[in-house]
């Protein structure tokens, strides 16, 4: 769903990928990065799709807590098996958030 | 796919929405607002990915591009076409890139 975040600013990291075949683990330990990643300090919310490509936008209160999760051991483990199993590619980006604003048709 | 962008800084525009019921002309104006949005001066690339959640991140050079996209009349026309008919909800979120990196399995 639709991120709840704090007026800016604050940091989101823009994470692409392209898979490859197969499952070899990866939902199982995607499902436990979404739940680790939601207990750092600093973690604000996270938007998720993928079909061809796959775009996961985490949101950080500061540029500490995106470095602190990018040292979690548990997260270095997971980004290793991606690189050597679960991604033909990927890239990330991590922008700081300046202005937002938004439209909820139940709210109008 | 994965946008090739230049090196930071250049600016992120994340664009989260949740679809109503129906086509109602979207594909069309989807596809449209993508060949419009890559002539724009500034345009650097775009992903997209839908699932419950349609998340897509245009990528521009500065803040002023992002501005006149805003205000290009044919995008403003489909905007008001989102908010009425296409989307139940969304939320933009403007974002300074300031550093990336990357993998490419084929260019080990």
């Amino acid at each position: 769903m639709i991120a709840t975040t704090p007026r800016p600013p604050y940091y989101a990291v823009i994470f692409t990928s392209v898979r490859t075949d197969g499952d070899h683990g990866y939902q199982e330990m995607s499902r436990r990065m979404v739940e680790l990643a939601s207990q750092q300090d600093g973690f604000l919310g996270m938007e998720s799709a993928r079909n061809e490509v796959g775009i996961t936008v985490s949101y950080w209160r500061d540029l500490e807590s995106v470095k602190k999760w990018k040292e979690h051991m548990e997260h270095k483990i997971a980004r290793e098996m991606g690189r050597s199993v679960w991604y033909s590619k990927f890239r990330v980006r991590i922008a700081k958030v300046e202005s937002e604003y938004g439209f909820d048709k139940n709210t109008m």
